[in-house]
């Protein structure tokens, strides 16, 4: 967990993610040769700052987002929404302007928010949420599970992936952007129509800690039934402990592939958590556990 | 109006429109021998579960969509939509899940949704409107004239269509999703750039019953005006009965077609309804009639 | 300020931009012969009615919609908006039919809007507002100077343009639907990514008339900060007036590059008005000087 733990302390907020993808060429570079098998790179120029791993004989693709929620300074120390964070008075955020670091606490005037910082900070400063990485037995507890977790699960199924392509992708947090284009890529040169969405989703009525992995038949969107009954039909053969969703709201990389012009088949699968988008975010180990198993099942079987 | 009456019936959700699809594959293979021209088919891999009918020398796309709003059973037999159906207390809906057939009505509690069923129903399960498809001299009523009856009216057509293109689209009731990259295909293989969109609106003040199929100047978006101005005076010198509309709200496929990555023309032609979205949609027999004969026009003279 | 002034007059709401087009052909036309280098010129079929000049060896592109808010007639001269148009009573709108040219004022009626007009208007009539164009020392106050005074900007860099794209785009004001496929062409073709978003702001609580173009840091789309960092990194070493804008709200043709399959940088720069989207759109002369200059720095060092 020391990864993850790593991970969940990046500031990476969407428009951001450069520092989430140096980590992550530093930490292939230095893990590869452990690898059952070595992926071939795309990032650079064309790609701004996402970053794909191709492995043998792809026919599928996960993709798991490496942007978090965040603010925006505006104006007197004003803050503005990066995607849907909690903002509830006290939250702690940390960032980083052309005078220096920067910690100071979430205030609430009316319906405008505020950061409670001595001195005026920098128009278009980022600001996160403060990391207090918990664990105890059962559950881990931090910010940005979402989606670090998703990215964790992506990196640990490298050591054994023989065929499939890793999408780390950007600004899945606010509006999307990257993943028209990266699904543009792999399709034209791979001819990979198959997504994954290595993400993380929400403990409900109908969605419980430590009883597995999910794999959401809808949310805003719906994917093709087809796709998702034959990752079913896998994930019930596997003997991995996984749960189904049904949702009306919430989305991912999945509704931009959907709405890219490109053919894409895509499912939503991955741990749940309570405390959705605050600095609380909490994940039943169980959960992850059965993520990662279930993911390296569907991309033998896919 | 046996084959509109058979298609209404068919359960075939966005995200279900296999069902759709399967039935014109094989509707085109037992009448495509009475067509003026044998069309040339688009299908399978790399199309989901769209289809793309060529004929001739096209310069023009219609684009009827397949699929029909629903609902998505979720946990208990709550249910949430699928587009945006009517959910009056009573409706009757049908469905089938691991353990059968469903047929329950619709009941509202508080802000949420439920169907009315001894047992609980598989999470997931998809379920429509019983179909009650009623004749009389003046009109058709049923569920899902929306679009079978836009289906209908472009494989009508097919019967002396000489050169064009028919599309059979996916997803359009929730989001969209296919017309994108349908558009591409269509324009980079046959470089055609023209659409008419053969789907259902709406009586209003200024749309009736009976006074012909309505040509429209915009909904939520906005065609090109000169593309648009090209077919009204096409229609205009035709002597096919029609009715002009402007909507600020509503879409269909065209503004896919519009945010697309290709530079498509477009415009929605198509027969009116009211009970919009309920299982009691109700059209005109004259509109459906004058919708045929402004597409053959049209697809002769644009 | 004459060509400013002739520009803001032009009747070329979203979809009808075809006007705005053909003026600004023949200005290149009747100009081009003074331009230090005479660029290469995409129009017509497949562009719909969008413009591109190449000039040199380019390394990036600027965006400036051609087209402007108004009103669509309905039916009784009930109006509905293109784009988000202010609709206070009294406002004098104009636009021409099938029978003449009209003039009148906008009245409320409950929440419908019309224009008192004594005859009924052709359904589908665009009507724009009516040109009061005022100059003084220090101000210019029109309506459409979002964004005539963007295409503006461009058409005064084209004289000393070296290397550099410029892009007049449409439906900029409702909906979008052009920069996607003019992005791919432009990606495509010179291998250009970097975008400048020739567009008008508002003056704000943080944005002041007088004190220099706008740099935006974010409005509802968030650019990538590397890019931006870059472009004001740029304007710092210059020594041309510039303030920094952040926004949660709003967007520009730089949200539909970020959501086009192609991956783009983009960043909006432009002089802010007050009385935004009404007749009364006004901007400090100064402003609109150091977009001038700041877009010159700019096309050089990119």
């Amino acid at each position: 967990m020391e990864l993850l733990k790593k991970m969940c302390e990046i500031h990476a907020p969407s428009g951001e993610e450069v520092t989430m993808k140096e980590f992550i060429l530093e930490y292939i570079e230095n893990n590869k040769n452990n690898w059952k098998v070595k992926p071939k790179l795309h990032y650079g120029k064309g790609f701004q700052d996402n970053l794909i791993m191709v492995f043998g004989k792809p026919t599928t693709a996960i993709f798991a987002h490496l942007d978090s929620i965040g603010f925006t300074v505006k104006y007197n120390n004003e803050i503005v929404k990066i995607g849907g964070p909690v903002t509830d008075d006290g939250i702690v955020l940390v960032g980083e302007d052309s005078i220096g670091k920067i910690e100071g606490k979430v205030i609430n005037k009316g319906d405008k928010i505020y950061i409670d910082y001595p001195r005026t900070i920098d128009r278009g400063t980022s600001l996160v949420f403060k990391m207090n990485f918990r664990e105890n037995k059962d559950y881990i507890q931090s910010c940005y599970l979402d989606n670090r977790l998703g990215v964790f699960n992506a990196l640990q199924l490298c050591r054994t992936l023989e065929n499939g392509i890793v999408v780390f992708s950007t600004w899945e947090e606010h509006g999307g952007g990257s993943v028209g284009y990266l699904g543009k890529f792999i399709y034209e040169k791979y001819g990979v129509y198959q997504a994954l969405i290595s993400d993380i989703t929400w403990v409900t009525e109908g969605v419980k800690h430590g009883e597995g992995c999910v794999i959401s038949l809808r949310d805003s969107a719906i994917p093709r039934k087809s796709y998702v009954d034959k990752i079913i039909n896998i994930a019930e053969k596997s003997e991995v402990l996984f749960q189904l969703e049904v949702e009306s709201s919430g989305g991912s990389d999945g509704n931009s592939l959907q709405k890219s012009d490109y053919p894409w088949d895509w499912c939503f699968i991955g741990a749940p958590e309570n405390n959705v988008h605050s600095p609380d975010e909490k994940v039943h180990k169980k959960d992850i556990q059965s993520m990662l198993l279930l993911y390296k099942v569907l991309m033998e079987k896919l």
